[in-house]
């Protein structure tokens, strides 16, 4: 019975998992100036506006699309089609009377949605770890849920221009953009049932058109909650300045946590800037990732030949080629083209990279010295070089959850490069040596502790 | 309020999982004849048949153990304890009329255990995917469920001996050792209520003691449920024969289902002897690792003196090391020591081996013929071989679900060993350096083509 029990709330909320989202993309959205006009068209590396909040969406389960258009509805419905290009299903509701109010245009969207659907801005974007939160929370038949930020003086939203509510215990008192008294600000996201539209049509019968006025007649009866998602990204992009900081902020997500110094302080800088501009192109994540191998095999290539100047070129190739293997990630995270595959690629061609231009410094440092030491060397700094890669994963999760110095192919990569500068061959891969065997036997000593204090 | 819902089955399920069980280890079991009795005591691969049975339960997650003793009491509380030793809590019930029957030990533990319990025998081993199974199947509150095996002629049991079921729609119509008509095996594994007590006090009113006699009362009120577990591993450890038998299965168990070639048909066989010998001295699945890891030092060392007779005992070591590489694991699987971090161990001084044999084979190929392309194909060989072990998890991953080859560790030093038994070693890492490399790209394909079909 038990189990009866828990297979049927399993299935609800399966059904839950496979809902709809309605978005709204009626308006006109003139404060944000742009050559790209209506405002869900407004490109934002390389994916429009109303792409990234279907794209996300889709990440959190949403396969299902019921969009409003109104302002340039032929464009937009031209432009996004019926989704299969993104692996959904788009419908369009069409609303000639967008100029009235945003209201007007979620009322006209009754009737082609199910029970329960998420209700999103075309120009509100946000991570999906907010629509994961969302999904998660039990609702009546009667009620509707608009996540609240109660983060009053952050940068992702224009205080003058944003929404404001005041929530007590978990419910609406007010929401408005004009009210005086308030703790929170509305993030533009909703998990909506029939109520909205009840409260919609009677807010349109009393001349009021916005999807705040229906809001206010919900919380009035006590029927809008409220879902705390402070600190989880969403950000209303109402104008150039609100752009400007998406875009940013999107930068910095594409991002990885577990980045070394060099990486952080250096290469995703560089990395990032590159990406932010490659994202307006047709790249594909992969393509980066040859290219970035095809530097790092021509370093080798370099190093192999020997003599000065061409070592300092493949040093330099060597530093360009740690600098671009962060794009493939970035491209892949800010264009939504991430593929467990690629990522597998780009770790299995850094290896082979790793291995070969190793192999060519050798060769160099060979003919420089014509010591076998330097045989030697090499071969132990490609030891070190791969167990360090070798033991990556598993040490990155520990320094998930604590800090600690992350000495990865960053570090190694720019080691080779000052080495190469100085013309330090033989030096060089005994550093390597030394330094990536250390650390492979240290986190094997941490990983030791972790695994007795855990278990 | 489906999530309130969705929690409190949750918190159901999870209170499950906090079980106790009950163990019956009154018996004299006088069909083994073993120096060691009782039978409980009985070692198998250095571990009692109790202690087997309480790790086993420990590894589904129960904590609690109530033993019923009888014969030899004392013997078993001494040496058992109070469970601390094996991270578990564990109570006794001495049955002094343990001679009348396993009904009877069974009632004694009346007012001992929980509402919902395990129910085991102290000479039946099995797996424990059995209770992980159980655990998961609701249990209405007046009845118990016999774990059942339905391959009437598996070699895992003596048919004679055996207690027999007659199944009919999940529930036992008739049980017992000499009913004619039966279609499954009482496997001695049940998930019981207090209705059992209440069957038993019944059955030994009317003069008989057996736990199947009680079990007949609660199938005859249709309150005897079934769980088919036909394919799952257990056996009833009644005699010699059986028991041998049961070392087998666990020796077999012992090894790893993404063992290559070389590993099944050589390596695996010769370990399994090894590990079964070992398991009875007190030596730890780490200390293996270490061993096997100065075997493979050692064979490094000689190549890199080079010259044939070490070239060759270098050769031998290398393959040793290979086999003795496969008893850590196996002494951790049959002596219940697994741990994470020996796991990882293992594999990255696997690595540092790897490492120092193809380095110590380019020396002595390079001494032997002064040809730089030995360096070159060394250092091939060796990020061939890392990158191996670099895509091995992922790759073992895809051959679970559908057989294909396996070029691993044991392969590789199998051909170093043939290698150097011909002492032919420029050409050896030639070898080496291509098939590895080949493989890893190989890999690459294969996985970039499983993504596609799972995408």
């Amino acid at each position: 019975l038990g189990l009866i029990k828990f297979i049927k709330v399993l299935q609800i909320r399966k059904e839950g998992g496979e809902m709809q989202a309605l978005i709204v993309a009626a308006g006109r959205g003139s404060r944000l100036r742009h050559r790209f006009s209506p405002k869900p068209l407004v490109p934002v590396f390389g994916l429009s506006l109303i792409e990234r909040i279907i794209l996300r969406c889709k990440r959190a389960g949403i396969r299902e699309f019921v969009i409003v258009v109104g302002y340039k509805a032929e464009e937009i419905m031209r432009k996004i089609g019926d989704g299969e290009r993104y692996g959904v299903k788009i419908k369009y509701v069409v609303n000639d009377e967008w100029k009235k109010g945003n209201g007007v245009s979620v009322l006209k969207a009754r009737g082609h949605v199910g029970e329960k659907f998420f209700l999103l801005m075309a120009d509100h974007l946000f991570d999906e770890s907010i629509l994961e939160k969302l999904k998660n929370v039990s609702l009546d038949k009667e009620c509707c849920i608009l996540c609240i930020d109660k983060d009053l003086e952050g940068d992702h939203f224009n205080i003058d221009d944003v929404t404001k509510v005041l929530e007590e215990e978990s419910s609406v008192k007010r929401i408005g953009k004009k009210i005086q008294e308030y703790n929170a600000i509305d993030t533009g996201i909703f998990l909506c049932t029939d109520s909205i539209f009840d409260a919609l049509e009677e807010s349109v019968k009393r001349g009021q058109y916005s999807l705040s006025a229906g809001n206010q007649i919900l919380a009035d009866r006590g029927k809008l909650k409220t879902l705390d998602v402070t600190g989880h990204f969403w950000v209303d992009v109402d104008d150039e300045i609100a752009l400007r900081k998406a875009k940013r902020i999107l930068i910095r997500q594409s991002a990885k946590v577990s980045d070394g110094p060099i990486s952080r302080r250096l290469n995703r800088p560089l990395s990032t800037r590159i990406s932010s501009l490659l994202a307006h192109y047709n790249i594909t994540p992969n393509q980066m990732t040859f290219f970035s191998f095809f530097l790092a095999l021509s370093s080798a290539l370099l190093f192999y030949l020997g003599g000065y100047p061409r070592i300092l070129a493949a040093g330099i190739l060597a530093q360009l080629a740690s600098i671009l293997d962060g794009c493939d990630g970035e491209l892949a995270r800010l264009k939504f083209l991430f593929s467990k595959f690629g990522e597998k690629l780009d770790k299995v061609l850094d290896r082979f990279a790793d291995g070969l231009i190793i192999l060519g410094m050798t060769r160099a440092a060979w003919v420089q010295t014509y010591n076998e030491v330097v045989w030697f060397a090499g071969f132990l700094a490609l030891i070190g070089s791969f167990t360090n890669s070798y033991t990556a994963t598993w040490y990155d999760e520990i320094i998930k959850k604590k800090k600690g110095f992350r000495l990865g192919r960053d570090v190694r990569l720019f080691i080779v490069f000052v080495g190469a500068l100085l013309n330090q061959l033989p030096f060089t891969l005994i550093i390597l040596a030394i330094i990536t065997i250390v650390e492979t036997i240290r986190r094997l000593f941490v990983l030791r502790y972790e695994h007795e204090v855990t278990q």
